[in-house]
């Protein structure tokens, strides 16, 4: 009874403390826990469930633009890593570093990777030799590794799983049509698969990655008004080929250096579930990336036939749905409770009553609708209804995200909307990096991006300075 | 052209030299690459595709025993690592230690995982208090980190990827179940999908995991006739559990402690498909595992209508089997070559005169039969042809492993075997570690397992000391 207790207890309440609500939700559907090493966490089955079919899915789409992946060491030389400057000088920081191995100090420190374009340099130096050889499409799932000083579950580790993708083109165009086609696959994938709505975005000077010509972005906005990076594509041109030295024979059989590119989305994607989907209740997952999406609760176990009708019941829906039955001996009201704090997207309820009126109650965990479904008609109706709420989920999503986007035209607007609304707000910006720095030492307020669609001049004046401005930018403040 | 004529050289033979013929085959068929981390490598895509494909048949073996997959750090602190005074002294000598971590030295040092049962049995203290809690049944899919002095690829690396599993249950009887249990899966996924025929049977306890009460191993005999520990599977009884703390309250409300086990496969196994099915023209993939299992190339392709019509052939072989095609502008023997070099199960060889008489000609990679097949039945014969080559490979493996046991009945015969006839040798064994030792210096030979099903009193008397003796033991040189 211990374990029913500690999972219908009460959750802080999202109003009242966003961030123990957070806290919360991850302990208490079992996502993850704590561990002796500080800053890293266990990822539990409930939480690598949801991590197993984001990479599934993920990778099915990567392969269908013909991404292969591949497995890279997790250590890199203090050598390799010193070889890009502007990448040294952003990852060295806040790596780890191993000294020694086996049972002697190491010539050479090593550091467990905190991502791995210098690894790839120096695998398609030997790897590419000519056009013929190109492009290099590959990938891995791993995981990484940076030093960061506060730590929160699945945003903010020590120690994170992700996948890393790295190409190599022959010219410049192609590099750059590759990074903007992972950049739509990731939006597409959060949008279609996570029910999350994104900014699609380039990231400005200051806030592109170490190494990188150009950094793209999709931005989520989190229920609580704050904005998450949610997966970020960047085109190096041929800064790291140089660096490293990486060229090919072109047609012509003159050398030339390649066009790289990498793009990157990691587990922080279970966080951004939670706190775009999730209630007071718990977590509330979208269908499609849901480990089980149907839970079948018989009401009235002792009453004969009950138990075997819905185990009936859930063996059709295997064939439709992935599926369980809650057959154990605790009270439906805690079973509810339970199904409801990790987010199961329906649940079936089915007494002696249902039975002689051959249906079931089929209750929505977004919305706690209840829909009555003739027993006769379930293999059909599950599946519409799992896609209807897939559908709603986004679109509520969205309806909150664009309810949060707020206009600032001047500095005094700027820094009221930030102190007040919670959201995105909409500025322009003259270009120049002191306004950027002042809005976030003032306002802990950083650009997400510029977006790509949204290109709206909203004004001609930068919302720090009040000199010309062009460029329109979605700022916020950001996990 | 310099890529095609890296392929198609020879490689060197392996009765000339089977070393050197592996680490051609490893090269040519693009399977790994070297890496500036001195004893880790590159999984290159081909290599890695048919990791991904033991992954997920592995996988889904594991979810059918009930099996749940999570992620646990990639560091374990010193002091963790200590807990299990057998279990450090195992693996002290071959870790890695992380001694930064950002830009200041850490207060305790941390090694990278060699393996994780320090820290399951951490989150399982934590986890475990009721009967209810149990069993726990978890799996992970990581890389580990083992400082080895020599290397070589899959086969003994600085770093390799594996899956570990680690199970906690309330009794002594049911840990030893799944440890038996999960042995067998391995045994049979090694036999049905690699091909790969094993031994099943018990460690010694000089060969035993450090910390464990007893291992179980399969071993698999490659072409060389050395041995190759394939996958291993451990019961350490209660000792993790006493040692860490483990304990739940049985239904009378004592306390006990938990019995666990381990198991883990790891990269080698791809070491094993080389070793057990290549041949001089170099890698052969059983069907199962192969991630293309049949190329189409077509013959005088600048005869008109050849291209389109393999191509539709090609399309028509989706829907049964993994089919590519080659329609690049190399010759068909170069095609050939290759296609034989990356061990491609199948290839389909279309010309005109084949469209003409309305057929295709299949050559087996394994055999090399030519079949000559209508082209309105491939459909219904390439899926027949797969299965028919996945049984044959799998039982000419097993012939050659059976040709290759030999029965030794004193040290004399003992030793003459193990210098003159390469393979598993039976020889009885007293259970005297000194002579496991003798054997081992004297001979290079190694106590592979004491087998569970083939229990045959060959004599009754020790193979290396002469007194009494009752146990049967595979002996062989091993890598």
């Amino acid at each position: 009874m211990a374990k029913e207790k500690k999972l219908v207890e009460a959750i802080t309440s999202m109003e009242e403390d966003f961030a123990q609500w957070y806290t919360d939700v991850v302990k208490k559907a079992e996502l993850t826990d704590y561990t002796s090493v500080k800053g890293c966490m266990v990822i539990k089955p409930a939480g690598y469930a949801i991590w197993e079919n984001i990479q599934s899915e993920l990778d099915r789409r990567f392969k269908e633009t013909g991404v292969q992946n591949v497995y890279l060491p997790m250590f890199i030389p203090e050598s390799l890593l010193q070889m890009e400057k502007d990448h040294v000088e952003g990852f060295a920081p806040e790596v780890a570093w191993v000294t020694q191995g086996g049972m002697a100090p190491l010539q050479e420190k090593l550091c467990v990777r905190p991502t791995s374009e210098t690894l790839f340099c120096d695998f398609y130096k030997n790897e590419i030799h000519s056009y013929r050889d190109l492009p290099k499409v590959y990938n891995q799932w791993c995981s990484v590794v940076r030093w960061e000083k506060e730590t929160r579950p699945f945003l903010r580790s020590r120690e994170f799983l992700w996948q890393e993708g790295h190409t190599a083109h022959a010219t410049a165009e192609e590099a750059e049509a590759r990074t903007v086609q992972m950049l739509n696959v990731y939006a597409d994938f959060c949008e279609e698969f996570l029910a999350v709505p994104v900014v699609r975005g380039q990231k400005t000077e200051k806030e592109k990655f170490a190494g990188a010509e150009a950094t793209y972005t999709i931005e989520a906005l989190m229920h609580d008004g704050k904005a998450l990076q949610s997966g970020t594509s960047h085109n190096f041109g041929d800064g790291f080929a140089k660096a490293f030295g990486i060229q090919y024979a072109d047609k012509d059989n003159q050398l030339r250096h390649v066009h790289q590119t990498s793009w990157g989305m990691t587990t922080r994607m279970i966080g951004a579930i939670i706190m775009v989907h999730g209630d007071d209740s718990g977590l509330v997952l979208p269908p499609k990336v849901a480990p089980l999406q149907v839970m079948v609760i018989p009401i009235q176990m002792h009453k004969e036939g009950v138990t075997e009708k819905a185990q009936e019941l859930q063996e059709r829906l295997k064939k439709v749905c992935r599926v369980n039955i809650d057959v154990t001996d605790k009270s439906p009201g805690w079973k509810f409770a339970e199904q409801e704090m990790r987010g199961i997207p329906l649940r079936i309820e089915l007494g002696p009553k249902d039975i002689e009126e051959n249906q079931c109650v089929v209750v929505r965990r977004d919305t706690r609708e209840k829909i009555t479904v003739s027993l006769e008609e379930v293999e059909e109706r599950i599946p519409v209804l799992l896609e209807q709420m897939q559908k709603e989920m986004f679109e509520r999503a969205k309806a909150h995200r664009d309810a949060h986007i707020w206009d600032a035209h001047d500095y005094e607007e700027f820094k009221e909307t930030a102190e007040t609304k919670p959201g995105f707000i909409r500025g322009m910006w003259c270009g120049d990096q002191a306004c950027e720095d002042r809005i976030k030492e003032e306002l802990a307020v950083t650009s997400r991006c510029l977006p790509f669609h949204d290109k709206e001049q909203i004004s001609d004046k930068c919302v720090c300075c009040g000199r010309p401005a062009h460029k329109l930018v979605y700022w916020g403040k950001a996990y």
